[in-house]
């Protein structure tokens, strides 16, 4: 199946250590080699022997239009309406006030019981800060469709579930929120780079994504945000920072935003990460997505098959959605022992990542990952579960992994 | 007198280019030679070989609290009380959004009609996102004192103005707000690491700072920001995302702030650019900050005298305060023609800056820059208005310079 994979090629581009598996991609993306070699000529030429020069010789300045331009492929939106920034927490702070401020009359935010904890946190970090008697309304997956009414002002979700990988359909829901005068967030942390997103043909509102899991844009790595072209007008956030302003280097002592999606910066950006992402993004430039697509679901549906077979009555349930199309590019078992067999696996260099309370994550990026490390992952498993060294007493102990 | 520089040895911390003289390190610092071995050591090592490990390995998660410990000594604080995290402009947002919480029946902002553009743009931003009235009250540094009273919630004040230099007094001026009732948050941007700064000496309350100018944490560095420790249980700040969570690794689904100065953590830090400031504050480690002063002050005060003398009747104005008690560790002046100098001393590899509409910049580094640096370049600029080679017409064409 490697032989005869189009995109196994690309698995070259990346550093990966031989005596690893990595399938936390999902987590954190490994090291492009371009990455490597473009940020020592960042530290050595731009910054150290071009020093403040590097702003426009090496066009820093540009940095949020030129990752956007790339990041707009990935996830269909023009050019113009996407800049990479900040974090995806702020993102969606910037984004969730400015969509409140267009529905004034409206009080509710809708987004999900399970959605990634830090984008309702910051939603409920800005209700309070508003005091205008906002509702944050937490609902199940399925139950998103019957809670929009013309009561709810923002409808904030996360397309890929962080936990089991469960995919919604954007423009299905986007189509329903409009239906009801609702304005959509889009948070694409685990879609981008794992498949095509296509927002505009959704006609989605706004979205936001971070740049270091399927982008591999490095850890910590800029996010991104995205603002309809037919919103920018409208849209205004409230972190109006100089990089923001119309005229940053006129020194006016009154802000004026900045026409377009560029009103979105705040400040200064960490420009070492920017460019780590700006290169990370080119492994994309010529991927065709179909055949991304195509070998996410292989791979996904490679391990489950494996996993029931040959790990059948060792106690673990998928919990992964079965049918392909409701998956984003990973796969989710639930074990009540999830945690030491993770750090069993894990010690055995197959990389995956626990969620409590009992979930084992395990991330398929079509762009380096090949059918290869999805059986060897699946031996070592069935090998762990025979020999029971998960019960070692060292893999109970835990840490804290992102 | 570089002959007799305790300091001098530093210097050769640091990858300056040959042909260079800087004198730009308040806008962007050099690259500290420490930083590029431990950046290719996180790329190739933490990044590329760790992957996700290196949150736990290498301390990833740590870096916030870390960095903020290594500041602390420069900026006069606990290191519990400083954090490194986000932008200088979304720090200000945090903490001015907290402190004026703390002061609910007062509806004044005070800040400096010549502040740095992007604070008084974020307070801005925050004030219109409130609704509730407050006023942004903007005087000159000379009217500071007279515009306290029972009204004002808040004091937010660059201690050292970007472009002349001028440098207030941080105890004083925070011992006159709590007369009056006035919590203060200092911007100490063009003030660290250039001398020291005793925050807890002068019973500060909130202070934001970045880390790319005299800390030399390469371009776009992480910023910090300083939480009096009897403030950090009632300061409550709206970007609440989950780094600043109680207990991120519970994914729980309502926020709980942290204790301490981790509440004001949002979300994922750009962990490539930390790690470059992690390490360049080890140049400061053992340096002796009265050292450190008179050495700027020296370098400073030759620098005017060279000018002045050397320059009489070419039309330049001392800008910065005379007296060195009232100037951070910059010099300015003022000529008409004030661009196509600049420029015309960068082609010859004196790098300065300028700031509309007729301001020079010479930022001083004591930790770097030589007395020798200051000689040259006093003579550069002496052959560059007896030639009259700043009249080249390629001089005249503006780019943007931060």
């Amino acid at each position: 199946m490697d032989a005869a994979d189009p995109l196994a090629h690309l698995r070259a581009q990346f550093a990966l250590p031989e005596a690893v598996i990595y399938m936390d991609g999902n987590s954190l993306g490994p090291l492009p080699k371009a990455v490597r070699r473009r940020l020592i000529h960042a530290i050595d030429v731009e910054w150290g022997e071009n020093l403040i020069r590097a702003w426009n010789t090496d066009d820093w300045f540009g940095l949020p239009q030129s990752v956007g331009a790339k990041l707009a492929r990935l996830i269909g939106a023009e050019a113009h309406e996407v800049i990479a920034t900040d974090g995806t927490s702020i993102n969606l702070f910037k984004l969730t006030a400015a969509a409140l401020r267009m529905q004034p009359h409206r009080k509710v935010i809708v987004t999900q019981e399970g959605n990634f904890p830090t984008d309702i946190y910051v939603t409920e970090g800005l209700v309070d800060l508003l005091g205008q008697g906002h509702e944050i309304r937490l609902v199940e997956n399925e139950e998103i469709l019957e809670a929009l009414d013309d009561t709810v002002a923002v409808l904030a979700l996360t397309q890929v579930d962080y936990r089991n990988g469960e995919r919604l359909d954007i423009a299905a829901i986007t189509e329903s929120a409009h239906d009801n005068g609702i304005l959509t967030i889009w948070d694409l942390c685990h879609s981008a780079g794992a498949f095509e997103v296509d927002l505009n043909g959704a006609r989605a509102d706004f979205a936001v994504g971070c740049g270091y899991k399927y982008l591999n844009g490095g850890p910590g790595a800029p996010a991104y945000l995205y603002v309809a072209e037919r919103h920018q007008a409208a849209a205004r956030q409230p972190l109006s920072g100089w990089w923001g302003h119309e005229a940053p280097f006129a020194f006016e002592n009154r802000y004026r935003a900045a026409p377009g999606v560029a009103h979105h910066l705040c400040g200064t950006q960490p420009v070492l990460s920017m460019i780590a992402l700006h290169e990370a993004l080119d492994v994309f430039a010529d991927v065709d997505f179909g055949l991304m697509r195509e070998k996410s679901v292989g791979m996904c549906e490679a391990f489950i098959h494996l996993v029931e077979r040959d790990c059948a009555g060792y106690g673990f349930e998928l919990a992964s959605p079965r049918a392909p199309e409701h998956r984003g590019s990973q796969v989710s078992f639930r074990h009540p022992d999830g945690f030491p067999i993770m750090q069993a696996l894990i010690a055995r260099g197959v990389i995956g990542d626990f969620r409590a309370p009992d979930v084992l994550r395990f991330g398929l990026a079509p762009i380096y990952n090949s059918y290869q490390d999805v059986w060897r992952a699946a031996d070592v498993l069935l090998g762990i579960m025979r020999s029971g060294e998960w019960k070692d007493p060292t893999f109970a102990v835990r840490g804290r992994v992102t």
